[in-house]
């Protein structure tokens, strides 16, 4: 087998990992293969906090046999090289002279330097980048690089790219399935929703998940609310103020509340400029609460703002067999600034879905 | 073999046509089958003026046998029981005593009574239709039940169903491959493109066909020019004038023009009414021209007034993979006035392709 194919077999049990068990932490799986080409031991990041993949494969084969000196490790990601929660795993390599290290991925991390590290102590080194396992962490990449959750927005929208009326109905443009998709899918995998007080209060939607069978389940929700319009008396009925136990209601503004709050409430104070929130503030706190990924379900003019400042990674967008012929009907990306031809946003499209009558399309955004 | 499945081997029949050949004719094709269920003769409707399936399947069994009296006759479309061009089917099946006639579709047209007189003649008629015949002859169905052109709406958008950025620039939003398309399937199957004054001003386009390897060939185009401006001196330039030998320009408006004009430009005079043309006159001319199936390639307000006064048959929008925010830009459909949620234009999706990053997604629209 090639180094690529003894990789693949380290992705497969990285995926065993569930990614809300895991975060901040990437998916990261590996194996200990002899010099017969016999893979010998193998482990898989399972949960924050506890063993890497790699401690996990060496303490295994350490079962099996004393000396791992002609053993090649194969590891999705470059072992880490900084004291975190758990010690170095360069450490342990060296300290058993193991042979040879073959890296699927490199760490964003820029304590991690863990290449260099295996290198000066002597270790064979080889460096084989697998795309599928970069995209497969991106959560983790974009945490590190762009040092902000990674932005998923989702939005449903009539052929000509409307998502409510001028009177502001958008019940409903697209089908059940779609919206089925939108909880067992997209909200299911994400830390929280980002969305706006109007959005909230215009649809009074439970920003839960709930999927078939199930009872519904609890989700953080981030709210743009510059007036904290959500902590007027009138909207104490939304349907969002549902019970929670582990989640939250964060609510961003620049203004201070001076009052007590239940728990599960917290204000999130950033300064606000032409009407946008601090991207880099509001990203750093939400990171400091290990919220990861975010799903974006606002109104056009959020969706706006936030593809302007590249703060989307992912469009999730759902196409409607419908028109809403109206000019004044609502846009989806709702921008009041010149942008010209050469200027565009430009997107690569990953998938394309047909569900029922709907389409959807996910589109990735580089930066 | 069933009714149903003979009925398939006479559609496949039909389709051996080319569609320009037989317009304003529908597609037909039919079969000749004995009492021992074994094919004697075969037929399609090849141009249109010429023989029709039922006579060219009759004639070919007539050169084998005498008598037909034992035969049933498998047809894709009723017979035709007037005097078109030629004169009416029911009448030869009737003189040649054929035993029973199985139908896969209906004519729409009320000059013909086929079911009726084979059924008065003592014929048994059986009627077993089969959608994908009607579908595949709905240029014919539209211009019978409708009493207009077949209109299919292309248009090639951004993700939020922008055509141009506010200073009009549209070129290019969509790849290489997906222009190709237009031209190699979409131009070639139309009989014009129907388009606006300011487009053709604004993009200078050909409007012609062009397949790769092969000459540009040559397509009429219907111009809605209420204000005659194709025809100031300033425009001669326009790429749309190459020399036409087939091929027409046709101008609509509402001015008299006194002046000569170059036989392969021609004025549609007719009515405007809040700056819309009268569809129903132009829609007659155009059927009087042997126009029967029209793509249209115009801007958002052209689109916006088609789609509301239901001429359109099918979209097909193109999405490219980009975003242009500017809410100035220009919209796909660009209509001023109200339409709310449950007024919205319903539309049935009938294919998704995908074409490099560029999604094309084709609809139907019912009336």
């Amino acid at each position: 087998m090639t180094s690529a194919e003894y990789l693949q077999i380290a992705f497969l049990l990285s995926k065993r990992a569930n990614s809300k068990d895991i975060r901040p932490n990437p998916f990261v799986g590996a194996i200990l293969v002899n010099q017969k080409g016999e893979i010998i031991a193998e482990g898989y990041h399972k949960k924050a906090g506890e063993a890497h993949a790699e401690v996990i494969a060496i303490n295994n084969a350490k079962q099996k046999r004393d000396s791992l000196s002609d053993c090649t490790l194969y590891v999705t990601l470059e072992p880490c090289s900084h004291f975190g929660k758990t010690p170095p795993c360069t450490n342990l390599i060296i300290d058993h002279k193991i042979a040879k290290v073959v890296i699927g991925s490199l760490d964003p991390n820029p304590l991690v330097d863990g290449v260099q590290q295996l290198k000066d102590a002597g270790i064979d080194v080889e460096i084989c980048l697998l795309p599928e396992i970069e995209t497969f962490n991106s959560v983790f990449n974009i945490n590190h690089r762009l040092k902000r959750p990674k932005y998923i927005l989702k939005t449903a929208t009539t052929l000509n790219g409307k998502i409510a009326d001028r009177a502001g109905t958008s019940k409903w443009i697209t089908n059940n399935s779609s919206r089925k998709y939108v909880h067992e899918i997209l909200r299911s995998s994400v830390d929280a929703i980002l969305t706006t007080a109007k959005t909230v209060i215009q649809d009074n939607a439970n920003l839960n998940i709930r999927r078939e069978g199930k009872e519904a389940e609890e989700l953080s929700v981030i709210i743009i609310d510059r007036n904290l319009e959500i902590l007027n008396n009138a909207q104490q009925q939304l349907a969002l103020f549902y019970p929670r136990v582990h989640s939250k209601i964060y609510l961003v503004t620049d203004k201070k509340y001076e009052h007590d709050l239940p728990n599960h409430i917290e204000i999130i104070e950033t300064v606000f400029t032409n009407g946008m929130y601090d991207t880099p503030s509001l990203n750093k706190i939400l990171l400091s609460k290990n919220i990861c990924e975010v799903l974006v379900e606002g109104g056009g003019k959020l969706n706006g703002a936030m593809i302007n400042e590249n703060q989307i990674d992912e469009i999730n967008l759902f196409i409607a067999p419908s028109l809403l012929l109206d000019n004044q009907a609502i846009n989806a990306f709702n921008w009041e600034e010149l942008q010209l031809m050469d200027q565009k946003t430009n997107l690569k499209l990953i998938e394309t879905k047909i569900i029922e009558q709907d389409v959807l399309l996910r589109y990735q955004l580089m930066h």
